[in-house]
């Protein structure tokens, strides 16, 4: 917020007085929160885990939403809600109608929610959430150096710092390249920031269409892709482990599921389309990897391609980027894995009682990890399915509700139906934003963290 | 084949010949074939007997579809494909936009390619796919007196007796109330025939809606019902074992869901129709049944009610009749334990040193059983997608592709968008029908039984 009412500041607008009432008020009440639990025992366990990282996101959207409010550029709380947990969860999904409007510390605010969002969650998948058994870095845990359930504490603070450097390396490189390619300062900063964060916030009403330069779009290309890429291979590669890297396989099948779905929307353009080839293969290959790793940038507005392109997209919807990136979704190490245990079970059915084991980086996965990956996917689905019929009571039309709710649940940004790239979100009724802002939550915390508060056995004893 | 000409014969119309053509067809072709394979052995192995199952159906499909093309009343060969294997594989879903300018012969071997089917289901799921450690029924092959490896065959003949028994005693007691009901003993019997097979074909274009008797509804509400039910729970309770038959866990489920549905359903048309309370209860609760039994009967348009009950009956869609029922879908008792996976998962979270297994009936569930139907549940909603995006190349409405896919993959019949309980299949592209035929035999044999065929390691050797 201080670095936002610097912008403010530079730019002398009318959101100055918003950011330091609202820095006021958080510095306030959490010094007061820090002296009065200070001599509260801080030792965190399972279940402490569980609660913080849930409300953590909650919390912050709440107090993050200050400066909307106070500023008056987003006036009802509501939607300022809305759009800060779309930021820190990096979703991306927006309830701005006329973006280019708001002052530039405002802009700013809304850039930075979706960054610290990103690097909050990169230390959360490789962090965190691996001491507690769960999410998708569940198969790197043996594998890769990360914190030991002994000493929590140290080894996340070191495994933090280091992932903060590659995540800062990657921002000030974006945002020079996007500065050589045209953009302003500004632009250039705030769009490395929501890249990064796989978030999608543009500080333009038409996204990334705003610039018709290829270099921009194929800039911002290739750091999605590094922001749908597990960190740890970061790491890795800096080390000069790059076999390492390279034999990745969660790695190559993002990159085969890139390959594959760019080919095919490609061709659909190129069929369907006047776009010519260079055009045809940019907006494809942009659409395919920004809906892919949950960025939601647009260079084009898929619902106006031909129904099945865009039922494709909508298809890549429940894929997600890799595990330990900033990306959303289902995550390709789930999909892969799922794909990998159903191919076998027809193995095991032809050769009945041999012993067939799903492999992940020639490692035998436990089956204790497929049954969660499994369990994952069941509630995603139901989760989703139980979401879009309750959302139809708020948004009768079936694809714009489906849309919608696939959209928060994978932190994605845009949806189909009335809610696509060309849209916002100001028009639901705001049960349904808070409904949505949940769904984002849910979908950020990789469902069970928290999906356990809800369950029975968790509050028991 | 004999029966239906012998239907002709006493109603005296044109498809009298076409009957004799058929039956003549399949006697010589079927008899050339048995006497040319007299000396070949017979002995069925596993992957005989993969590939029996499936070309079946499609062999069947192929000779049943004879008298339609022979007599005319479907000229078109792939209307008529389509129409046989909606009948052998217990859909419903029809090509026919004049049900009632049919000869009563033809209408009547309509009705029968559905009960044959409905029983050729029951044996395959009680009998057949336990051998090979399959399908729905996989929980129950433990405790249920069925099949050894060892000695198939006679098995299996006693098996499938006593289920042709309870079958035929169902239809009859069915056809002799709906014929008390009011329905001429023709329609009686062709209504009993395709309820019992969950099939849905009625000899009226409007379905059941075309009687207006409550008793006539309620009656097919009952045994839509039983016909959703495990028959090997019928064959429980002749043997006067009531306290096994009501401590299923699947048949509490199975009322459950149709409870739940039905309340909600109910309470939906309460608040948006003006059908009055009798008749709101009466159509929430046939149109509930009739397609979580995968029966596709209509007793009103659910397409024309408030959009939410509309996407509600779409969430049915995925349910499906109970494992060793005649009805289709992903059954009872996979959702059930998917369900209970999921649940677990949660208590294995807060307990992860606890070995927590899934239990059904009782009994600890063999984690290779929970695999095998957590791959299955991912086929089933992979090649849902897939299917989706396919079909949208031939019927390019998203919510129509949705609808078709879902229908045929669990063997409904009537789906949403332009192919609802008001439409038909006729203006579906020729490639568009072969494709949901295919979708339809999937379905039906619980997809791996299909899917292993496509597998390389099954050729392997």
């Amino acid at each position: 917020m201080i670095l936002a009412f610097i912008i403010s500041l530079i730019y002398s607008e009318y959101d100055q007085a918003a950011f330091l009432i609202s820095a006021g008020i958080n510095i306030t009440l959490g010094g007061l929160i820090v002296y009065l639990t200070r001599k509260v025992n801080k030792d965190i366990g399972r279940k402490e885990g569980y609660i913080i990282v849930s409300s953590v996101w909650i919390v912050f959207s709440f107090f993050g939403s200050l400066p909307y409010v106070i500023s008056g550029a987003i006036p009802n709380f509501t939607n300022a809600f809305f759009e800060t947990m779309s930021g820190f969860t990096t979703t991306g999904s927006s309830i701005l109608a006329d973006i280019e409007s708001l002052p530039h510390g405002i802009l700013f605010w809304r850039s930075i929610t979706q960054w610290l969002g990103g690097m909050g969650i990169i230390v959360l998948s490789l962090a965190i959430l691996p001491v507690f058994g769960i999410g998708g870095m569940q198969l790197y845990t043996a594998e890769v150096p990360g914190p030991t359930p002994d000493k929590i504490s140290p080894r996340i603070r070191q495994t933090a710092k280091t992932l903060w450097v590659i995540y800062l390396g990657f921002t000030v490189t974006e945002a020079l390249l996007l500065w050589v390619g045209g953009m302003s300062v500004f632009d250039a900063v705030c769009h490395s920031f929501t890249t990064m964060a796989t978030g999608g916030f543009s500080t333009k009403q038409a996204s990334i269409a705003h610039w018709s330069s290829p270099f921009i779009h194929y800039v911002i290309v290739v750091f999605m892709f590094f922001a749908g890429t597990n960190f740890t291979l970061s790491y890795l590669a800096i080390q000069g482990k790059f076999k390492r890297v390279f034999k990745d396989e969660e790695l190559k099948y993002y990159g085969f599921f890139i390959l594959v779905f760019t080919a095919i929307v490609f061709t659909g353009l190129l069929i369907t389309s006047q776009l010519g080839v260079e055009k045809s293969f940019r907006d494809a290959l942009f659409q395919v990897v920004s809906i892919i790793t949950t960025t939601g940038y647009a260079t084009a507005d898929y619902l106006t391609w031909a129904p099945i392109l865009t039922i494709i997209i909508f298809v890549l919807f429940f894929f997600g980027g890799s595990a330990g990136s900033t990306g959303g979704g289902m995550k390709i190490m789930r999909i892969v894995l799922l794909l990998k245990n159903s191919y076998y079970e027809l193995r095991r059915m032809v050769h009945p009682h041999a012993i067939i084991p799903v492999k992940f980086n020639n490692h035998s996965v436990d089956a204790k990890i497929v049954t969660n990956v499994l369990a994952f996917f069941m509630f995603y689905f139901a989760i989703f399915g139980a979401s879009t019929v309750i959302f139809t009571l708020i948004e009768p039309d079936m694809e714009s509700a489906m849309g919608a709710v696939a959209t928060s649940l994978g932190n994605i940004g845009p949806g189909i139906g009335n809610v696509g790239p060309a849209d916002n979100f100001l028009h639901i009724k705001p049960l349904g934003k808070w409904f949505l802002s949940f769904l984002m939550l849910l979908g950020r915390l990789e469902l069970f963290t928290v999906l356990v508060l809800f369950s029975p056995s968790f509050w028991k004893e």
